[in-house]
């Protein structure tokens, strides 16, 4: 099957960035043979293992570990209601994790950030609260053809309690959002429009800005889905120019059951709750409660303390190194497996060329799980599968796709091990 | 002002159960002079401090502090997802914690157990999955006086959908739930009744299997927030015969942000989805999306992995010494320190003399957090405050109380401080 929209089998890519060769004292101190900076050393999940499903979930290093066994440690207390001074300290690392999250994405206040438990979470109490005090039936939600799930599956659960309707972007043919039919498709009844800034099976960009321009054109919303790209590129959401962002910690090296929303703060301040409980209230009666204003109206409960915590040292690690060397290192390495998978006979590559760390490919004749299976007995990790992106796999004309997706401790053994156990798989399949 | 329903100053106990003399050698191995196991080694948040804020949140043992780090170091990857090993043995861990979980509350399925962020969210989720489906106008919801307000606001939110309206169990005169008022007050237009199994406040215990038989007398279906027994009272949410049960695990001295929603299985399998996103559905296509079932359907996006291995851990922990020797421990010292307050002039103790582990009072004419900051400053951690239940307040005549709550790791020299503490306070106010 050739997918609808022609994506064809990549060629070697001639533009590609090289591997930064700036050395670095931290926060890793080791260094490779070759000049390169390596950071497999910070991190105890990865040793000798060829770990290429970060875009699943990004393995931890040992700072943020540490952070997390200091907070559940000697740090440990509750936040915003003890009256005792661990308590209050707890209480200013978790706000002063709220600041960091809010200048990390250029928000314009730290009350423009509510905790979330992750992307997921995110874009249901956007899709509940805004989309269930904004949307009627006759309004219209714009998505992609790429779109992740959580992506997908909470606009039609919104759209089926206020009647609201949804339309899907086509890709271009390289795997990206096509904004020219996004521009010429867009009308007035799309009230909200729903993004991945960076797809999580193709690695394809979003242009932002211009998806933001295109959106607010028509007075629509736009709400981006930060998973893959926060980890990848410096994010800028007021630059962006769109009007909700999320992302998940576990995905930025980060802390399990921990994300982030931001919304505009006039747009924040007029959602109503999402989930009722402690925390959030203002005052509370049987007959009248009064609810907290925004972030805190969106936090009900004892909220993921130490995930914050966590969160915030994710954060210091990668801006340590800097986001800018991180997503040259990952496109120098997507690069040199996008050139080594087109030397392979029958191995086709899905995706533009500039993809951000994620290269989804097939084997002629070999379903992903077993080239997953048998690349694992290699020391490999890839994942197989529809990636939770089915609408996706179906524009591809496939079932499943085999997926390598690279992060900071990636580097070109990796690659190598890839290559060597693609070779395994097609000699087995024959 | 004096309490509307006569809340006397407590007497002193005269059946309480002495301290456990067990001599055990796990978890911990250290052994206090008096003969009493002391557990306080085993917790690194502890030393020599007199922490009685454990219904805020429970300090955390090295074991469960070793296996969050161990989660996120060398055993770290995604579940239900990746095709290599790793990830399939992280698969089994975070199923071997649902079983885990089934069996310590008594649950007759693991699938009838679903992982969510919290008691608080747990709520929400049955209030707008099963409130939504089957609450209307006219219908009413039953609570009690002495509810945390994570189990009023989420009823408040569904009655405002819906039209349901909701009704009040008082308390009785010793501030428990009056299941005589209760089963007065009940009618067929009664759908669903939520009370806490135990008070934050006054560690009130309520007779979940006679409130359950008078909620299923007129048809009602009953959800027990069980965030402050779990940690105290050994739970057989089969036995006690209720519908719904919820709990925290950063209460049962496990990690923030995971909780568990317990619910029989065929009430669970005819809830509709609460949150869209990966891993919660079947099939997704944009015309139509068809889910997975119960308990999958219920937790869309990557969950909080090592939350669960935590929570597990922190099972095997109380398990380890006992809920009934927990149980007789936390209410040995509840009575020691009712006694000892009981002794001091012009303070004033809420609550039944059977309290579980928690104890609400008040210093006359000291606000409670000027009590709480002069005892902050002898080392010893209350909380003062509505307690997140202020309708509670309200019926106490009170703005606030000042609350000790024990743990695992309490101890005779915690009761010590606290009466040192308040004898300092009124000193300071004279």
């Amino acid at each position: 099957m050739s997918p609808p929209f022609g994506l064809s089998l990549s060629k070697p890519s001639t533009e590609r960035s090289e591997v930064p060769h700036s050395v670095r004292q931290s926060p890793s101190t080791s260094l490779r043979a070759n000049g390169v900076m390596d950071y497999r050393a910070d991190f105890p999940g990865i040793a000798d293992w060829h770990y290429l499903d970060t875009a699943a979930t990004a393995q931890k290093p040992q700072a943020v570990i540490d952070a997390i066994a200091r907070a559940y440690g000697a740090d440990y207390a509750t936040v915003h209601r003890g009256v005792y001074s661990r308590s209050a300290n707890m209480t200013l690392a978790y706000e002063a994790a709220r600041r960091k999250v809010a200048r990390f994405i250029g928000a314009k206040s730290d009350a423009e950030i509510v905790f979330v438990r992750g992307a997921t979470e995110g874009i249901n109490l956007v899709a509940q609260s805004w989309g269930g005090a904004n949307l009627k039936a006759g309004d219209r939600i714009l998505l992609s053809v790429l779109e992740h799930h959580s992506n997908i599956v909470p606009w039609q659960l919104i759209a089926e309690k206020t009647g609201a309707q949804i339309d899907v972007v086509p890709l271009t043919e390289d795997g990206k959002i096509d904004l020219d039919a996004m521009s010429a498709m867009i009308t007035p009844a799309h009230k909200l429009v729903a993004l991945a800034h960076v797809s999580n099976v193709l690695g394809s960009p979003l242009d932002v800005r211009r998806a933001a321009e295109i959106a607010h054109g028509v007075g629509a919303k736009i709400l981006i889905d930060g998973c893959q790209a926060v980890p990848r590129l410096a994010v800028d959401v007021t630059a962006l120019g769109c009007d909700f962002y999320v992302f998940s910690a576990h995905k930025l090296y980060g802390p399990t059951g921990i994300g982030v929303l931001w919304a505009r703060q006039e747009i924040l301040d007029a959602m109503p709750p999402y989930q009722g409980g402690g925390s959030m209230i203002d005052k509370v009666t049987f007959e009248k409660t009064t609810y907290a204003p925004a972030p805190t109206r969106f936090e009900a409960g004892t909220p993921h303390i130490v995930g914050v915590v966590g969160l915030a040292a994710a954060i210091d690690y990668v801006e340590a190194i800097g986001l800018d060397v991180i997503h040259a290192h990952e496109c120098a390495l997507v690069g040199q497996a996008r050139d080594a998978l087109h030397k392979l006979n029958s191995v086709r590559v899905f995706g533009p060329e500039d993809s951000c760390g994620i290269l989804s490919f097939e084997i002629e004749g070999v379903h992903p799980h077993d080239a997953g299976t048998i690349l694992d007995e290699e020391g490999v990790a890839i994942r197989a599968g529809h990636h939770c992106a089915q609408p996706l796999m179906r524009h591809l004309g496939v079932e499943a796709t085999a997926r390598a997706s690279f992060g900071i401790y990636s580097d070109e053994s990796d690659v190598a091990a890839l290559v060597r156990g693609i070779e395994r798989v097609r000699k087995i399949f024959g």
